[in-house]
């Protein structure tokens, strides 16, 4: 199973009066990365939605290494660590210049949109993910 | 038509690496006035979405005279300037110590919240808002 | 050793298209109740900035248990899980009427703010933060 | 004077309730422009601030059009309307598939980051702005 890169740079609306990269800045990469990455499997995240599946985060985790500052390219690399019809797991690295600057995991239930009550995901859907 | 009051604190997460407040913040920070306006002219936004309306917003501008730093505590004073069936407009000040630090403006279309076309409001949420 | 709670609301500007509060709100929501335990401790942590310190995150989770929305009236409760001249730790509770929505953890360093290298808090700020 | 164009795609965490992305976002996708921008034109952003002057926003406002929508992938457009030493201007388009979706503009005032006193930009980077 392939982890899936995608490049971002730190906006200045992400960084705060330390000068870096704010802390919480990080759940939305991840969530980019987790987008990219159901993207290049087959999974186009908003049709999910559509079709009444929602994938709710019930666990974030994030450990900070290194600071990012305004205007650094890095990249985001995203990997399915558990994927079932009920629950998925992704684990995330941010680097800059071949260096680890964060790393993070989150834990998903899907859910019918319109109720947020547990559903099993389509098989295909976690056929790609797992892929 | 009286203003609204209502107070909030400078976060941490809203100031960036100039060390004040970022100016893209603003923007919620007017919405908040909105709320706590609309809220205490007896409409409650959210029930409004409910109801199958949304109030969305067309223009947004905002002046920014002294900057906000972290913690700071300060006011968002709101008022209508005009609320007609289709269309409505909210104006901001924020306050800091008795000092004018910001000003606004939004002006917003009542839609119908499932296609978002324009979408005439119940004659008394009009009222409610002019009071 | 006491919690400290301060209360919040939901803004619109935390929503997602899931009708809830963004999972990435909550590091923010985590700093508010951050910094209203280290005011009431008689920490003013904008003071300990400006003295040279900065308590960088290096270490963040958190349980999403039940959705917060648009407009919800919560509490954030924080307390100090520990406190060291190098090393502190903060979890969170988030309620609404009485019910548990999301648990959290940070882990923080001293650091130079200059520098971003490892410096020992003053001995009476860790002392306040552990009465 | 030609515009300079950035490509960026809303993110999940940009939406709101009302399943289309937050107004408030607008601000952060102007930085994004003129960042670009500006390094299009040879002046990097992040190095002014380090050689001791900063760019603050005194005005902004934004024209929506059309909503955008998650995942959307748009075109950020970005102009100098006027460069002086003392104060610059930018004009923004958002566009989606052709289609304008959103307009912009800010207004920006040169000042000495240590003390937010208006300061002459270098006659060099009004020149840049202005190629």
């Amino acid at each position: 199973m392939k982890s899936v890169m995608i490049r971002e740079r730190v906006r200045y609306a992400e960084t705060d009066q330390m000068g870096v990269a704010y802390h919480g800045a990080y759940a939305a990469w991840f969530e980019i990365g987790r987008t990219a990455f159901c993207r290049e499997k087959g999974v186009v995240y908003a049709d999910l939605e559509r079709q009444g599946w929602a994938l709710v985060v019930v666990e974030l985790e994030a450990q900070y290494k290194r600071p990012l500052r305004y205007d650094d390219a890095f990249e985001i690399w995203t990997e399915v660590t558990e994927a079932k019809s009920k629950v998925v797991e992704f684990a995330y690295r941010l680097l800059r210049g071949g260096e680890v600057c964060a790393t993070g995991r989150t834990k998903h239930l899907f859910v019918d949109i319109r109720t947020f009550k547990p559903a099993s995901a389509p098989a295909e859907v976690v056929e790609k993910l797992l892929r």
